[in-house]
């Protein structure tokens, strides 16, 4: 596939995601961690223009010179930003003014794709695309908050990602102890936090071939998993009080069964289906109730050869810190990763939402702690 | 007019207000004060087929049994409302499907309204008309909030609410002291906090004949009126300091002058305007600072045929309290105003924004001290 | 009596309420609202060095110029205070500290007073002698905060304040509709908030002669009146609700009966008590569930030559509002009343723990409406 | 040193370490993370009480049952606590009262010592004065936080804690890369955290022979090391703006100079002083611009016999995590240190108001990335 092939690929698959939303499920945003779906198009967007067009494509005129304003993240380098909590209070530019910007950036992109690029370009357009795969999961997962905290429980979809079925009969792989490396090496793109490929030594270790099911979490709160501290990080402990936890996120219990909202509607929890929307606080203390650990990252990394991964991403003990001889690069695209690198946890895997090809066995994926709304499972290890 | 044609011309006018509006403008809720247009288009709607169509017309069918959740406002009889500063996250129901809601709810009404109605139905919907007029109002005060707070600034409408000019010569109206009847007393609709007329013991006071002007205002903000504690309330000064307030909401000080955002955009203070979106600490500082004082609401009902009212709500030193004799209407109904009676300001008069005759002479608006996202304005007594 | 014998007598009260403390107590202040009794000990000696030494008496030297910082209040006028809520971090000045400067600005009063004193000098020592039996009241109501939320509940002192019984038989009085005249008319000494002597029309009235009765209010309990929104304003409702409120301070349910903190320390309940340390929130809940109201301030100083007062202050309907023609003295001594007219209820009577001759009928004390660490209970009136 | 000599010795140093308090600095708590001095006092008391006499010493007589509700930490199996933030509001138990406690269990556990302790008993004494010895730091660091926020600067002593000068010219080691043993393998005590002796690989590095100077940070400073985000982590950023961070804890800028709060009261900040009272974002910001970065907690542990430590905690690179094969003892004991392992920092080395022969290489402390009241300073690697 050309780049320009890559480049409609994926930005179409953009507008295919938001393709079953009404207008008004692109304006709101009911945490701050959530952001607008119209939010996303116009970063994304935005991205393109800011760190390619305006700077790599002469002659070319800047689209609105607000929208900087309105669509930079969290760059500090290219001007005030929008309040992250702000978002969802801007009903302007619209959704169809954000579709026009969108196809304004796409045909000066194909222009610019269409000349000879220099290396330089070419990389800088393989990170903007996968930086929109990252907002394409962000859309899902925000999309599906938005729905699933709605009185009315919409669906998204009737016919989007059929259950995936697994065992809770638990099997473990056994690692030998030794030196192994970790990070990518390969020649393809990845993200500069993976890179600095480098040794660690890891004594023997014993990891699951599958993921903790429903069913299996289900036996944890029957058990009182939430309402015994001994199982719980001290922070994983207040978490839960404070925010009066009792279950995954978007489970209910309704008429004595457990119920989930998912992007078919609310729907009985199956209890073969694998475990989702958890934080790294529900996962350890899950793991100490069955007298197990969450794997490290390199225990992960070092053995996903051998199980299979990818219907849910999976949190780790590790946290999220840089390899040894990590740098950023210079400028705004720097900030990518580097300055996350503290109070966060890392995820390994991939689910369901990612897009096609996106991950990898060395991808770093890192939320806080207490987060739930992406696609978070548990895999255990001794 | 018959009450068919009030209730075909009211309910048309509120959506005529949201006519200008996008999309993406019904949604959003940037703070707890204001709330989506779709939410009072609903609520209105909602007011009529919970007070009347369930309890008085026969075989009526509900539209939605979940609307009574979402459209709920503060009327603890008919069930769990949804917390007010939530009403921003609701994408559904959409805008097209709240308009059906209505329309629905319409057919019914007039239908209704086909047959002789009882006294009590009557009332009910002249009640539910005021209550329609005062949410037009609500509507232009929170579009205004929602446009102007917008890093955009766009326009609602061009040709809508041209510029009220007055004048800064103040001219002062003398009244003898003596006993005054207040509250209403005619045989037209009125609000119930109005009811109870009863003898207040004035002393000789003066009021002054016009407004305080945009011009006057940029006297007390160059005079250092926002950092001298000596003219507010304790209340008003840890609020002027909390939220860093230098000028009224709106305004905003570029390239050496004072611009504030209207309807039709962003435009040039005009010092002949009469002073708009002041707090009532705000207000009580300004005529500290003149030397002067706020009138009660009892001096302005009886002077108020002496000057020009109507562009301006106006607020008044007055404690918004229950007249002797006020009772609350059995149910639902009887939240009306009563529970509010505590911890709130009465502001006197009309805005260009208040519906064509809602106000009156004795009408008792009221808003708690802090607030300006309504027309709110002041004149002076002694 | 002369008024350095006043003086003497008066300041020597503020120490003997004092004099069952332990060190400790002295120091910390456990919500906003409530001052560390040091605090009280050096700001009541603050003010007459600020007020009366350093302007009045010449060659005056200023015990410790850093304490102006520490001591003062809400006088805006004379410098940077302490925050509010910091007052309570403060382990320095020491309690041995403060009662030496406090010692020596007694000296120098003395001093000061044997000589022949202006006019002036001499309301303004009645002034600071009047602030300091107001932080007398404080002193007890503050005490009681810091021990009866301590988990020891510690006895203030054995013999203080013995029980007050009443009766729960209601008794009203009538009064006649009419021109009556509010305000200090007298000669002695009144804070600036009782003059501007007025005249009010009052509709008829009835009041009650007695006030209502720990037991009475324990049928509200019972009668579900912290569960049913009816009788609530929409603020007190909340405020219900967000602090989870069920009985009124002070009160603990231990093994099926109602006990109380008192400075004897935890006790029975008693029903036949007066009831206290309520809010005007429940006071007027209280009201409505019986179906009266609260009495209005001008309808108690009218009527209260015809009960007996002095138990407990009483929540009035009214706002605290300024009278008419009521004017704040120049400089920061004007600071003292006017600046806290907006949010605030009026409260009439005197409690047992109110200095001896401190109250008259003409005197408003003032809180916000959520606030029950005083001695505040309820008298009806229709 | 026999046991018994060495529990005398060690309880006399807390009680030494408090002399110089007067009576109110043994109970104020201007921040959650600083208790009261008299906490200390009372809850290392509780430890020996609760762990040990309660449940080994025959006969013996709880001193007072409401204690373990005041002195309890953040031990949950033990009952419920007294919530963390509400220890500063109070007075009673009093510092005397506490003393006497602690005399009494004193006088137990001398008793209990003078026979023969099964080994279990003797680990648990070792335990409490190891936990003694780190509430031991805290009683400075927090004595520290309570004097040196009060607007008198009071000084603790003036012949504490001499400062300690250093060279500001900098000098690396070298260390190979290659496997290294990580983790605790004598026979004395240690903590549970530095047990499982393990592998680590460590890629070649270099690590500095001195610590920061506060001329160095001055550079920092006065370079606009504040007000440049991409030196910081993005919460450190966040933090650095939401509390208008400006420079190290205690230092203020008074006439164009630096001071600082010291035991001894303000002093100038002498350029030569190892640097202190950073948190970990400035550290980590501090080496960003210096483009060098902090060292591990391995790569700290590996080189330290190369290079003096011991006059400040080091701020390491690492989260605070479990080694290899970490258990948690049984019982509240177990509690001690593995629920802490989510967001937090491992510093090593030591301080000067550490306890002697308290830490050792393999001792791993942990703070929260923003605190700063501790003795933290920076170590730089590459």
């Amino acid at each position: 596939m050309t780049l320009s092939e890559k480049y409609k690929t994926t930005r179409k698959r953009t507008e295919d995601i938001c393709s079953p939303l009404e207008t008004e499920d692109y304006v709101v945003q009911p945490i701050a961690d959530v952001s607008p779906p119209k939010w996303h198009i116009g970063h994304t967007t935005w991205f393109f223009e800011t760190f390619i067009l305006k700077t790599h494509y002469k002659g070319y005129q800047e689209y609105d010179s607000e929208y900087n304003y309105v669509f930079n993240s969290y760059y500090e380098t290219v001007g005030t930003r929008v309040i992250r909590t702000d978002r969802g209070n801007l009903s302007r530019p619209t959704v169809r003014s954000i579709y026009l910007y969108r196809k304004y950036v796409n045909e000066a992109m194909f222009k610019l794709m269409e000349c000879e690029c220099s290396k330089e370009v070419e990389e800088l357009i393989e990170l903007g695309l996968n930086h929109e795969e990252q907002h394409q999961e962000l859309l899902y997962t925000d999309i599906k908050y938005i729905l699933g905290n709605n009185p009315l429980f919409p669906a998204y979809k009737k016919d989007v990602f059929p259950k995936k079925e697994t065992t809770s009969e638990r099997s473990f792989i056994t690692v030998d102890e030794g030196i192994y490396e970790i990070g990518y090496n390969g020649t393809d793109f990845c993200f500069d936090n993976e890179l600095g490929r480098h040794k660690v030594y890891l004594d023997e270790f014993r990891i699951s071939r599958n993921l903790v099911t429903n069913g299996e979490y289900m036996l944890f709160i029957e058990a009182g998993g939430y309402r015994d501290f001994r199982f719980w990080h001290a922070e994983g402990w207040d978490w839960v009080n404070k925010n009066d936890v009792k279950c995954p996120m978007y489970w209910h219990y309704i008429n004595d069964k457990w119920c989930h909202y998912t992007f078919q509607g609310l729907q009985p929890v199956d209890e073969d289906e694998t475990l989702n929307h958890i934080s790294f606080y529900e996962a350890a203390a899950f793991a100490a109730w069955k007298e197990v650990r969450l794997p490290t990252e390199f225990e992960w990394e070092v053995a996903c050869n051998e199980f299979a991964w990818g219907s849910r991403w999976e949190w780790t003990e590790s946290a999220y810190l840089p390899y040894p001889g990590f740098k950023k690069a210079a400028g705004a695209i720097g900030e990518y990763n580097g300055k996350f690198m503290v109070n966060q946890k890392v995820l390994r895997g991939a689910s369901e939402v990612t897009s096609p090809g996106h991950s990898r066995p060395t991808y770093r994926n890192f939320f806080h702690p207490h987060l739930r709304w992406q696609y978070t499972g548990i895999r255990l290890a001794q």
